[in-house]
């Protein structure tokens, strides 16, 4: 028996723009469709909700790793949610839980430090509408692991092509 | 929508006597019954393996929160490997995550701490075939907490019956 | 050059004795006098800060990792508090940072918890002012690493001993 | 009694330039010559093993957490190891235990996750050496936080200037 695929898909909280939340809920949907399973932070705000509102649309299930001490703050969209009672320290969790990273829009310090654990644990990373500017840093510390997309249906095209290999 | 119960179950690894891995076969069998969760320690030994092999054989779904860097540590009846990477320090993940945790066995110095730990968050506690100095000692720290039970069937009616307050 | 011994005191905070935490400042001062830095869960509380108040008046170091974000919570009597943010799982921390560990009294769930991560993490442990039960129960686990005191002198006696080896 | 000042480290391992380690010497003796502590990463590699040996050149106290399971790994430097046992997790222990964090150096991906996650806690963060791209990507998180410097000097004058505040 394989064990079904994780991809965790990482942004901002309630500073997420509305790109990022449309995108979100587009991305969780496609990675439920194709029968994978959405990890993120949990909380109840912008990215991390939106995209398990889309996963729970297309008939998937859903992690959600809390930085907090309880499932308080959790998305009413998380089917399962970790609680970690670590803080931003649940970052690293986050990423090497995952086949995938997937960091939907440029988001925050938050997003940055995933992307940055996420290259460190040698995990590939798909940068979803990023900054040119955060596009090129992150490229230039690791190449190899480093892609970028402009839609979520590019974003899940590619991690497909990473977790079929 | 209401969120699945999740129902700890801790025990010994590679330690763990034949009473205690029949015991956890049972009790994630019983659990996957009810609909709930099972989450553990997630590693291929013992009381972990046997309870995630045995919700599986009850059509439940399995957690396990990994101590290791990635998943090759793995029960391959868990289906959601959450990888930590840190170690004994992930024991408070575990119980901070469950609506009740149930100690498969008297166990050892891991299990231990995973009592203690629960006890300090204020979880529920089921002690399944403790010894007595163990139940004792335990119960001395909170008796509210603190259950026992004699058999797998037990102690799913005693979790059952905490989760339905 | 050597590096300087390190020894963790555990115990209990607002709910300590009045034995446990004259106990603990005695610890403080004679582990101190000995030259050796004196870790603990650094609040600002019972056996926590006893010791390192104590530590203090021997002349010592004091190290305290803080469960909480930041040091408001920190005994004023620590000299250099690491700020972990991640609650109880820090108590991994405290013990894999000492050669040797010290629970000063029987202590609540927090310090069952750091006996059983210590020998679970191979540390040996000291249990001073214990009750019969709990030093049978530990004792119990692993015989070898799990030592018994009835004064903070024959404590310290006992950690010299082990560190000297 | 004041506490006395920490300031974070941050920089490369083994991957560390010879400027970034000659800068991280220079910084870990005007560090401690003001009487600060230096905390790093701990390990007995660039930035970290450098800042570390500066310090005590410089008659300063050096605090390594380090990401192992024990202290095997660490600086000879290091006065006190903290051993967290959990990879790049600690890295947050890192930025919330420091009044200041510098990152000499552009640094890998566990230097990015380091000012990444100060942002985050909110702490104040020198830049070191770094590249205009790095600069600007992290100033444009936030620009109040974010300070870069071309010379050790000029990086502890900064930290000074926060501390003093």
């Amino acid at each position: 028996m394989k064990r079904r695929i994780i991809i965790g898909v990482m942004g901002a909280g309630k500073r997420a723009s509305k790109t990022d939340v449309e995108a979100a809920f587009l991305l969780g949907k496609l990675i439920a469709e194709r029968g994978w399973i959405v990890l993120s932070g949990g909380r109840n705000a912008g990215v991390m909700d939106a995209v398990s509102r889309g996963a729970k649309a297309g008939g998937g299930l859903t992690v959600g790793i809390l930085p907090g001490g309880d499932a308080r703050d959790a998305s009413p969209a998380i089917d399962i949610p970790i609680i970690t009672g670590m803080g931003s320290a649940r970052n690293n969790i986050n990423v090497l839980s995952s086949d995938v990273v997937i960091a939907c829009g440029t988001g925050g310090a938050g997003t940055f430090s995933e992307i940055a654990l996420a290259i460190k644990a040698q995990k590939p990373v798909v940068l979803l509408n990023h900054t040119a500017a955060s596009c090129q840093l992150f490229k230039s510390i690791d190449g190899a692991l480093v892609h970028t997309a402009d839609s979520p249906e590019k974003a899940v095209q590619i991690a497909e092509s990473i977790v079929t290999l």
